[in-house]
């Protein structure tokens, strides 16, 4: 990919704001789609997201904004997806341009939650996306600290190592360091279950398990998060690099994660639906719970998943937190 | 062991007291030395230590008290030291009695200063006690969770699967669950190891790095601590266990390590000899990066070991922090 080739931003929530910012230290322009009108003319008028990432100060002449995905599906080379799982499918329903010829990244922390599939598979299997130009970017990064220019690292995977190191290079500046990987699935995957273990943590928490505790969850969960990924996708990884350990503990660490708190009501006595309207919204890990548990039953010889297991029976199951967790601690060592 | 083998704790500090407490709950009688005049007679009046853990309540007539560090060494069979690592090589000086027949137990978080040996590697070279009836208490455990009855998790190693079990056992209750393991140098190593990395974590801190660069750091502190123990005695181990993984997460992410506040002292400007003097009292980890350092020095055939590097050469080499650390990030991924 030579100089000229465009980028774009599909999303206006917290992380996709902090990706255009990293893109806009690169590129003389970004394309950037939203669904609201409001963010659009904020932005055009303030130079700045009203909703998320407020402080960071945009040059709009650097910015292609729209609220046609169309139209920045059409404009850009490279499409980056940064939007809440829960509402993707309904974003994605709308583009009717061709994309096989489009590389197409996903930054999307869930799985399509109608479907179960990552985002990398939907448009491979809708689109006719060849694999070697999808990608993923992958964390550990709290769009936050982006906005801070907090040094923070990105781990871009794709089958095609130039591709991702274009991506990459893109995206590097004084505060993001980035790697490449050719471990697409294993990213996306590990992307996916972080949250759940999130909802984990926050569950431990919210029934008043400790820091001791805390850490004995994290230490299962990346073994459980190995096994499970290496079921879905046999190669050699290490899963203590950032993209995989660093992503879990920065997600199961951090008390602002929405799917930790989502956890954490449900450990403190809130009911799922009760702890989804409370906090407005529906927490990622929600659906990747449903989504790893199916996965793994489709499985002939199924993984042991014991913190998943524990949480898909808290959230889809009604079982009780409690007495599920009590049941868990034993499981763990 | 029988039932009739008798335990004993050296040390007065707030892990030495939560093991006493846990002991407590299994045995009749716990022998318990300290040094202090003052915490004995505490104890025995209030029925709490009075400097560390004061909320625990013993049954005095369950503890076996004294002073005299022989006293106890000679009623013992399992022999638990818990003394802190800059002041253990006075204690262990006073010992006069055999310890061939003893089991000594380490459950010190560091390495012995003056020597640069681990606790096991001192009682089998200065006492003769032989490699099997060593062995080693490991985390994850804050002792004041511990305090509190909260789910913790320990680690015994051994040579002999036995006596671990046997200590095990004895250590285990509601809210103790325990394993065993036999990589006995590799536990106490990642016991040694952890607080390197939390006096890093600290650093970073100081410096102002935020949670994204602390995920990245413990993503690479876990492989680099893989690196150094496969080097120090190669067997097959999981990293990933508690006693390894879950023991540098409790310290490297606890805001009250004092290896973790000493760190965050030096990043944020004070010298080293000031760091330790604000805290009165010197870090574990400070003595740790000096012999980590000086073991890879005396390997041929050096590890990759940046993290140490770059604390050892703040610590001891009077290098700057912030440019160490600029460094540092370039070496990480």
């Amino acid at each position: 990919m030579s100089k000229s080739v465009k980028y774009a931003v599909f999303g206006s929530g917290s992380w996709a704001t902090a990706i255009v910012k990293m893109l806009c230290e690169n590129l003389d322009e970004v394309g950037w789609y939203m669904r609201s009108v409001y963010i659009k003319e904020h932005l055009l008028k303030e130079q700045h997201n009203p909703s998320y990432l407020s402080s960071v100060e945009f040059n709009t002449k650097q910015l292609k904004l729209s609220n046609d995905i169309n139209e920045i599906a059409a404009y850009a080379d490279v499409l980056i997806f940064v939007i809440p799982s829960a509402f993707i499918q309904d974003e994605l329903d709308k583009i009717t341009i061709d994309l096989k010829e489009k590389t197409v990244v996903s930054a999307v922390k869930g799985i399509l939650p109608e479907s179960g599939k990552l985002l990398g598979e939907h448009f491979h299997d809708i689109y006719n996306v060849p694999f070697g130009n999808i990608a993923v970017i992958a964390g550990p990064c709290h769009a936050e600290e982006v906005a801070l220019e907090r040094l923070s690292y990105l781990t871009i995977s794709c089958a095609d190592a130039a591709k991702a190191k274009d991506i990459a290079k893109n995206l590097s500046s004084d505060y993001i360091k980035t790697k490449i990987s050719d471990d697409i699935i294993g990213t996306e995957y590990a992307v996916m279950l972080k949250n759940i273990y999130a909802i984990a943590a926050g569950i431990a928490h919210g029934l008043g398990y400790g820091d001791n505790f805390q850490s004995v969850l994290m230490s299962n969960a990346i073994r459980e998060m190995k096994r499970f990924i290496k079921k879905m996708h046999k190669m050699k990884r290490n899963i203590n690099n950032s993209a995989y350990l660093g992503d879990l503990l920065v997600t199961g660490y951090s008390v602002f994660s929405r799917n930790r708190m989502f956890g954490n009501m449900i450990g403190k006595g809130y009911t799922v639906k009760s702890a989804q309207m409370e906090m407005s919204m529906v927490a990622e890990g929600y659906y990747a719970t449903k989504s790893a548990h199916q996965l793994n039953e489709k499985n002939k010889k199924k993984t042991r998943l014991p913190i998943i297991e524990a949480v898909y029976g808290i959230l889809y199951e009604g079982k009780d937190p409690k007495i599920t967790f009590k049941k868990l601690t034993d499981k763990l060592d």
